[in-house]
């Protein structure tokens, strides 16, 4: 029994078919215009399917449950979009159109970050969990929880937001309007913008020799290498960063003391190197200086499809 | 039929049997001398559990359910403190001990802002929920969460400890060891601690009179009644407050979008003079910009002794 699953990213979506093992056997990605319209959008999505199921030797039309994961917000009934920034959606009966064009098929729509920990917990690092969390430390920071084993959809059905959590009151300016959210402080972007900074200040370092006159572009990868190096600017960089977060991971600790936080995005990747300083901080800042696991997620960039496919209804 | 139900305080342990309509019939409040170990505790709770049930015609031993809302901390099984330091209890087996005194009855353990959490959820401000939060802004900021229906009991057993989060980042320093939790800003002692210093500051203010020359000590509660009567030092201070408070409660919004947050403990009993603005505050604060509600606490001292009373296993 296969199922379908859409990654919508802000410029291309990925789709594939995914197995009752979650393995994704058939890909697809198609770029999406800026500027077209939701009427458009399910037109491609429904000739990717067509595509996808042809490679397998399937009917479109007999898949019995396909998943759209949005970078956006969806209302408590899990059928329309509110708000989808990057694709520029608002308002938008997504579920109902979609069922248009796959009159067989039950439609799942979710938020990324939600698809992302329904494949951790189906396949991943939060697979058995009770009680977990998965972050995203990206461009910005994303994830979703676990409660009680079953995907979190949020109180009143809109999901988490957990990146927007308070960690300086009154701190950075953040790109929903508020200060000091964890997302200026513990997202890739976050780093990767400090990293700029600090090799201006530091010319002579390896960080910013290797962004200057080598030319590699600054991100919190480059950061990770050269801390990894030994570099003394990269490792105070990278010191400060764990410090952030820590902090954040203590608080969701106090409240919800989950047996695993999982880290993807790009920062996720970089293993032991963050994980087993984060551990340590996390376990020292937090109320009864114990806490779950914390390791690297295990879906990679398969993720969004297949919590999409495979997301409870 | 009826149930026993135990609030153990720092001083005192107060006593209800409670009906099936979550109403304490019978009550009684005896003090708990400091430095009394724990065979002294369940003996003492066995004679107010007979005294109890002989002013009601009732046999102690027949009681099919007892619980003991304590201040303090339980391992995962709920059945041994881990610490509860008001008591000098540590490690202490306190079910087991319970069972020996109790044979013929269910035994629960469980933290005060749980038990005052199952009491909303049971018959108050929370009934009905799915997904709400109890905060108790008293000493300090205590409370408990209800996911998907139930008394959350800690991802990992413990319970939550949600006036440890953090909220200014390298702020206040706690009695928990850490910097800024956010019980240093938004319990009733944290705006008590800052009235002293706005009194001083301010020696012709209604605050400052009423608590010097007059003699009345500093509390929340003048804190909130001189910022009714209009008293602009006090006002501010009061501003502040909830411009705390509503970073925070904008926070757990963000995470979980709770249906309901009810507000406890003294502060509780502020009513919309609290709530009108807070609700404000936090609805702008939070990333869809809407919460669900806030409001008083509804079970007032008598919440430990029904929630302990009346805890699912």
């Amino acid at each position: 029994m296969f199922r379908l699953g859409f990654d919508v990213g802000g410029t291309n979506i990925a789709a594939g078919l995914v197995d009752e093992s979650f393995r994704v056997t058939e890909r697809l990605v198609r770029p999406f215009p800026k500027g077209e319209n939701g009427e458009y959008f399910v037109s491609l999505l429904r000739q990717m399917a067509e595509q996808l199921c042809a490679q397998a030797g399937l009917e479109a039309g007999s898949l019995p449950q396909l998943g759209v994961a949005l970078p956006g917000s969806l209302d408590a009934s899990g059928q329309r979009v509110i708000h989808a920034h990057n694709l520029d959606f608002h308002d938008l009966p997504l579920g109902r159109m979609l069922r248009d064009k796959f009159p067989r098929s039950d439609i799942r729509l979710l938020n990324d970050g939600d698809a992302a920990t329904e494949a951790e917990l189906k396949a991943g690092a939060l697979r058995g969990c009770r009680w977990g969390i998965l972050l995203t430390l990206g461009t910005g920071v994303g994830g979703g929880l676990v409660c009680d084993g079953r995907l979190f959809r949020g109180g009143r059905g809109r999901g988490t937001e957990p990146g927007h959590m308070l960690l300086h009151k009154g701190g950075r300016l953040c790109t929903c309007g508020q200060r000091g959210c964890v997302e200026q402080y513990c997202s890739a972007s976050a780093l990767s913008r400090d990293g700029i900074g600090a090799a201006q200040a530091h010319p002579d370092s390896l960080l910013a020799r290797l962004s200057g006159e080598q030319g590699q572009p600054m991100s919190a990868r480059l950061v990770v290498d050269c801390a990894r190096a030994g570099d003394e600017t990269a490792k105070a960089l990278f010191e400060q960063y764990v410090d952030e977060l820590s902090s954040y991971l203590a608080s969701l600790v106090d409240l919800l003391d989950p047996e695993v936080i999982a880290l993807g995005g790009g920062l996720g990747q970089s293993g032991e190197f963050l994980c087993e300083p984060l551990r340590r901080l996390t376990a020292e800042k937090c109320f009864f200086h114990s806490c779950g696991l914390i390791l690297p997620a295990q879906m990679g960039n398969d993720a969004g499809i297949i919590g999409a496919a495979w997301a409870e209804g």
